[in-house]
């Protein structure tokens, strides 16, 4: 197989990305969004919401790990944020995914993919916890817009929230100012209990 | 509004791009793909396949384009390739669309973004010719993994894909020539006319 070739095959592979279901309901539609639609979502958010990161950041490199940051899902599948048993598995099902999706790639683009996700699950460097922050308000901002569902489908309390964006501000301090509003709003409305 | 209000406004208006469906059909599943899954796809080639760019090209810039090259579809509609009467019309109600959708962000993002939305129509740069050229080779690579099926329901000839893709080797030709092949398998697999 070419070099082209492997490629071309990961690129297919991927298509898949567009069928795993995440929790959060589109703003005008009556269904859920897809990873890949999220994926492009959050690379559209790094281009326009840089300044707001507590740090200077590589914009390249923030779009890179977002475009690539849920492509182990397509193995593993979408693990609600508030599913504690699915939570408990979730990193051995997704270093296996990684393994096998990141492996059919030419060794050099493997191994810098593999290198993103890595640094976007270590959420260490500026990039990774600004990348973070944005996985973390996007669906924020379609759940405030869709008064709430998914919130209120699962029944997430405001502590689960809190936990769960523990780290956000550590990307932007701003943007979680922006989404504390949104889940108060919320909080108020009876969507998200308290 | 503050600057931060009206960047969320965007981010949440552009989530209807999710609801805009192309003419292709996805590798795994029976449905037809979104302009969003569309461009996600597209930003993921850019970081893939840019050493196969005819000219060096600017891979950030590359990627910003495709992201935001379908957006002008949210009020304009997608209009199918092979779509005479509809692509007659097309320049006028994508322009109207750019105006309202670009107009909506603060000056200076709204105006990087308009820049890039029309360098990428106007196709002559090196970074618009790739990715011209990825917005072509991405759904033919869809296309003939799905047995050719868009192009049997739309009874699509030889010719006008030919037609189509007059430009596409000036942003890779390395990546036509993949086409090409995947192409000739569909004409003689009696998949595209003749």
């Amino acid at each position: 197989m070419t070099r082209l070739e492997q490629q071309m095959q990961f690129i297919l592979e991927v298509d898949r990305l567009k069928q795993i279901v995440r929790q959060t309901y589109l703003s005008g539609a009556d269904r859920k969004e897809n990873d890949a639609e999220h994926s492009w979502h959050l690379a559209m958010m790094a281009c326009l919401l840089g300044e707001y990161a507590n740090e200077k950041v590589d914009v390249l490199h923030v779009i890179k790990m977002v475009l690539i940051h849920d492509l182990v899902e397509i193995d593993a599948g979408d693990t609600y944020a508030y599913d504690q048993a699915g939570n408990e598995t979730k990193r051995a099902r997704e270093v296996l995914a990684a393994d096998r999706i990141f492996g059919m790639l030419p060794k050099d683009q493997g191994a810098e993919l593999r290198n993103l996700w890595e640094e976007f699950e270590a959420g260490k460097t500026p990039e990774a916890k600004f990348a973070l922050a944005l996985d973390k308000v996007q669906p924020i901002l379609l759940n405030d817009c869709t008064d709430g569902r998914a919130w209120a489908e699962h029944g997430v309390r405001l502590e689960q929230i809190q936990k769960r964006n523990a780290r956000t501000p550590e990307g932007s301090k701003q943007l979680w100012e922006f989404c504390e509003a949104l889940i108060e709003r919320n909080v108020e409305k009876g969507r998200i209990r308290r």
